[in-house]
């Protein structure tokens, strides 16, 4: 890449054929194994699970504590990448939206963002809650929450 | 992915192996052009910057409005991948951490969360403030804030 100085021509560098590659960490263990019966948001009744992260980044954890929140970064693998508009919550009483005014899975590039709260560290397993992301969701990244409100 | 039932056994299916990959929906158009001068984190003075979308996306934007609060994904392209620890803010009065525990932009899939106000649109351009990307980021995604506080 060589941007171009003030002014830009960012899209001059754009290409929409550029692709670059994600690498799981690790996956989510879950009891939810199912769509149909994931809430839509952690703070709907999500229940507890474990990250299980490769012991590959262990020192990358290390310095993770209980009690801390984190945003936890995951892969939809299961969603669709070509949508545009979608009904909110799939409410056939609601209008559809542009994607990326809505939280739906289902956007060109499904990362799925989860601000949990730590509850319990096993080596390089993470006990985290409410997570409503399903059983073997690939886990991309974990990241502190910054700011004094969050 | 064939997900065991509850009890989970999600490192079955995890394997280090899986890519998947990202496609960027456009680029930053930024002042800022030099990694060397760009803050650390929006609020420490970030400028106002662009993001050029791909008019494939447009449908998909139709619904944001100007003062809207967005999470804005980035691929970080000149990050390193391979990184555990750092000190963070390269400071280095400061004991190195493990990365998940920083918002460092080396981190194995560096991925940016960027907070900012939609302060213009035009056309399937978004001004947006404050954004502490460089010039050229590839951009993944823009997300709605969720909950009353954000």
């Amino acid at each position: 890449m060589d941007p171009a100085g003030a002014g830009g021509s960012a899209m001059s560098s754009f290409s929409s054929e550029i692709r670059y590659d994600v690498r799981p960490i690790g996956a989510v263990e879950s009891p939810l194994v199912d769509l149909a019966d994931a809430p839509r948001q952690g703070d709907e009744g999500a229940p507890e699970a474990w990250l299980v992260i490769d012991p590959a980044w262990s020192l990358a954890m290390r310095d993770l504590e209980v009690g801390q929140h984190v945003v936890v970064l995951t892969w939809l693998d299961r969603a669709r990448r070509d949508v545009l508009v979608t009904r909110p919550r799939d409410d056939p009483n609601r209008a559809e939206e542009g994607i990326f005014s809505t939280r739906s899975p289902d956007r060109p590039n499904p990362i799925g963002l989860h601000e949990v709260t730590i509850v319990e560290i096993d080596g390089s397993r993470l006990k985290v809650r409410p997570l409503e992301a399903i059983d073997g969701t690939p886990v991309l990244d974990i990241k502190p929450v910054l700011g004094p409100e969050r």
